[in-house]
């Protein structure tokens, strides 16, 4: 395309909450044009017929999802139900039309393991398998001379990526030994990570002033995907604890991790493992000492902000991290993958402050 | 200064909540540069130790608020509890430099009234006389020439004003009939308005799950500038009755308000007065038919959203529209404002998408 | 039935958020005892199945409507959607069964009303018009002896009701002189009111940090119940400006009602118009001067607390008061009704205290 | 006193948030009458003024702390914050009143441990040493026979010890092994558990929507209480990672708590020892398969709800439990000890029904 031309985008589901994000951030990025907003359920209705906060600034109507509509797009982004992807990317890809999937199906290189967890049966191997889990901070090179698929990773791998991978790397390269078998990861996210769709637990009423746990002992769906990242960055298989807990507000993810230390190292040495691993990133912050970061502090933005304690009486690491499930989590993590794909600066329309209070 | 120089900018009251909204919206602003964060209550600490949101992104200390370091400014916002700008605003103003007053000091031309509201002495009568309460939307000329302080209106008024304008000006120019005496103002408001103090009755766990009005029966001190800002537009002295609420959000400001209709005027009609009072105005929508505005449609943005009804039965106008109180109603008017007199863009840094769900 | 028994109840509708409360109140009333709890949609299933909150403390499980099982019951309560007490109600009556149906089948006199506001046809009429608009209050004596459905008040209705009565009767009895066509009352319901239906608008992510107005205009059904309210009491028509708002909380209704004064009356002595109505009533408080309600303050009980205060500037009247709309303005307030009618004190199983913070 | 008597209590710090909860359920318990409440801050004020919730329901006056006072009373109890009981528990004991505290001076038996958590110097060593860790269901017998202070347990820690102990006595009996070292909790209260203090950090603004740990690595004063019970449980010392979060709502405590098994044991054993251990408890359930405690299931009852999952891929039990931290978690297990002191059933005055939605 001529260099001043803007990138012609299509959103698949764009009327769910992470296709409602990635809208939000399109909007406002200065390289891109929203071609075609896609929507199964509205198609035909006027985006601001469902949401109205839009009035005035977007006079798009939704169109119904078809292969000819999205070969029209320079790039497509799949904010769909999991099992939707994967029919149409592949002729996608075929036709040169870059892809960007914010589902699940793309994530796993183990199809079995995907088949497993999510039940659809796939016929598109060739393609999985040269597809990439796209967590720019430790994938950025891959990503950027990746020619099929870019899966963005879920909100909870995301966070607790950020939140372990600086120690993993440290035990492979020999600078610390860790207990891999005690990993234990504590996620509490906001209500938006369920979507939006009508079901009674997911009412106002319901949800307010509660906490709980769901799917314990391991039955998470994103459980298979950090085992995956984990046991590629180690070279070694580890079964992981994790716990995902429903938090009484809409958006804002925090994992809680805890991984036992076998080698007598101090909590500033660990510190300056988070310190250089995260130097030159554009969205990762350690937080100085004693200073243990809210989801707050996130809303809105693409930042994650990362904290390390040491309890020196039993060696146990509790790293937490933060980010926003529906940016960092999801949308805007997918918009600095097209950023680099695009050759974009990663930066580009993600450079949002913080949104206090 | 020359033209390719940033506007210097200090922030008084730059760790309050309007403070902080104002430093937010002025990081991302392309034409400005934050020179000091003036805060009396943590000069000395660094504005990350306040909030480490802004790890990584700001890493300015606050100073001690003195006329020689304002001095310095280009552009100085007070973003201070009321009294404290009229001390300083008028050396400010005679030593050449712009001032946006967020607080009540200048927005009243009558200081009695001031006085009696708000308490505080007043020895700056000329320039109070001279000062403009800039609510862009009716005041925009005026603001570009204005040589005196930009008075920011409060919140609530902000809302109200945006709301009823459109039809007192017809009644003004005769093309329907109100009953003036009529005006009832029920507003709501999340708890940041009442700014970051520490106080038992703003602990979240006195606030959530809870609302109630108080004030009511024309106790709120934004009574005098609503009724003045009415009183210059109708050429007629108006009693308005008003009660605020506190609802138990954080961000979001409602206004229903009431007015008696004693013309034939259909509903179609007054919804053009409307459409024609906003056609070209960047922050302000009429919505759809039967779609009632809700605050969180407005959160993060400069934007209102107005809705108008007309019971039949009994010839009651309902008026309701929402803003982020923070941005809209204080620091993202204030940066409205500043476009104006600086000749920027009145969008340019305030472009801001909706921050849905 | 024997002294020594206790009241056999049947709850139709009892998984929805009325029908829950009421199973709530119930369980811990001394002379009642659940002998059905009936659920078309969760026929079948224990109670504890839908609410496992209750494990260990109720056994039962739901049952499908039928006229065979509520005959068993000395009681029966509607706790269903509008449309479906009318159509069990004759029959149980017929059968020498007490109803009392939170419905708002059975709250309207005129039946043209009712079906032009709830859209269903009634053959009932001899029934309905023997039945009894129950709002305790200002009803005590009639509820005793009616022999009809007792038909519960909307939470709505009863939070305006108990908020302006006081000052209508002493306008009837000429002790002062309101403008009746000046009544507006502006009301603010937590969500709990909309019921437990899945509805995206009712989703978390929706409500959250978002209040906003709806059926504005004299749209709401709770209009032609007030209104018939006030005309009996009044015996002169009125027309109200009524807008009900939704407001991110669970519980809770505070209703902000104005009205005109026309007589030259103190605050004072219009306080002592409370005070005096509510001096015997168990349930309804006037709270001291300048203290305004707020609604989490009834939260969990059966009460009503009130606040009066006037503008002298234009002689307006603010009156406000709150309640737990599922409590006093549902479920609370039947069991109240059911106390009036079998004799019990009227407080029995009531005497909630607050449930701060 | 006189079998037909009331119980005469006072509360020492009756208007904090514990003191408040224990006010409103003293108020509904049939055998006590409440004599005096005390308030440091809020001497000679009327209980109303402070809390309107209670107009029409209470109207004592706030008093001073003096032992004079005190001595008065049959029963004391102390909602104070720690440093304060053991200065007049001494006197009380000595003069035959009854003391229960809901603050820490009595939670350990080791003062050491104790002066260097809280930093108070003690004089009154044989009190302590004859005092109890007064958590019911686990000390029943010797709560009913202790003649010493009555120390109530930690929020974090009830929840803790409730979701744990029954493992931990498997373990120490040798029906299951387990590995001490590995006990992680990690803990999510609602924002009462942080007392009504004004602080900008527990202000609405700052706590809505953000979920956040802190003091983790072992930092926190219930950690020496937990450590404490399970050493004395298994006659082994542990050291327990235990990190608290602070979650947006007002009530509700929610203990995730994690240990690695060691034996082969399904979790249908496993779950038999919890059926077992709270077979006759009023206050503790265990949940049917696959159902996880929302906080909200307890709000306003003295109720614990736990459910125990096994990972098999790991043998890694994850045990959740959720209790109401002002009630069960303070002021109602407060009067569920001194129920049994008293010898009055278990339960009275807290047989209060889940309050849903």
């Amino acid at each position: 395309m001529p260099k001043s031309a803007k990138l012609k985008i299509a959103i698949v589901g764009a009327t769910g909450y992470t296709g409602l994000v990635l809208t939000e951030l399109l909007l406002a990025h200065p390289k891109v044009e929203i071609q075609s907003l896609i929507s199964e359920s509205y198609a035909g209705k006027k985006f601001t017929d469902i949401y109205p906060a839009f009035t005035g600034l977007l006079a798009q109507t939704c169109a119904k999802p078809s292969l000819k509509l999205l070969q029209k797009a320079d790039l497509v982004f799949f904010a769909t139900p999991n099992g939707i992807a994967h029919k149409l990317a592949p002729a996608l890809i075929k036709a040169g039309i870059k892809v960007i999937d914010l589902s699940a199906d793309y994530r796993l290189r183990d199809l079995k393991s995907y088949e497993k967890a999510y039940g659809f049966k796939r016929k598109d191997k060739n393609l999985n398998a040269k597809s990439i889990y796209a967590l720019a901070e430790f994938k950025r090179k891959d990503i950027a001379k990746n020619p099929a698929v870019i899966a963005n990773p879920g909100c909870y791998t995301t966070a607790s990526i950020l939140a372990l991978t600086p120690l993993l790397q440290a035990h492979k390269s020999g600078k610390i030994k860790l207990d891999l078998d005690s990993i234990i990861i504590d996620a509490k996210s906001g209500t938006s990570g369920a979507g939006r769709k009508a079901a009674t637990e997911q009412l106002y009423a319901e949800i307010n002033e509660s906490i709980s746990a769901y799917k314990a002992a391991g039955q998470h769906r994103h459980v298979p995907e950090l085992e995956a990242f984990f046991a590629e960055l180690t070279r070694q298989k580890t079964t992981i604890s994790f716990t995902p807990h429903l938090v009484p507000m809409t958006r804002g993810l925090l994992a809680t991790c805890y991984i036992r230390l076998n080698s007598k190292t101090s909590v500033e040495a660990l510190r300056k493992l988070y310190a250089q691993a995260y130097a030159k990133e554009p969205f990762v912050e350690l937080l100085a000492p004693g200073i243990q970061p809210q989801t707050k502090w996130v809303l809105g933005t693409n930042r994650a902000l990362v904290q390390i304690e040491l309890d020196k009486r039993n060696n146990q690491i509790t790293v937490t991290s933060v980010i926003d499930n529906l940016i960092k989590g999801a949308a805007g993590q997918a918009v600095q993958n097209m950023n680099i794909i695009m050759g974009y600066p990663e930066v580009m329309g993600l450079a949002l402050a913080p949104m206090l209070p």
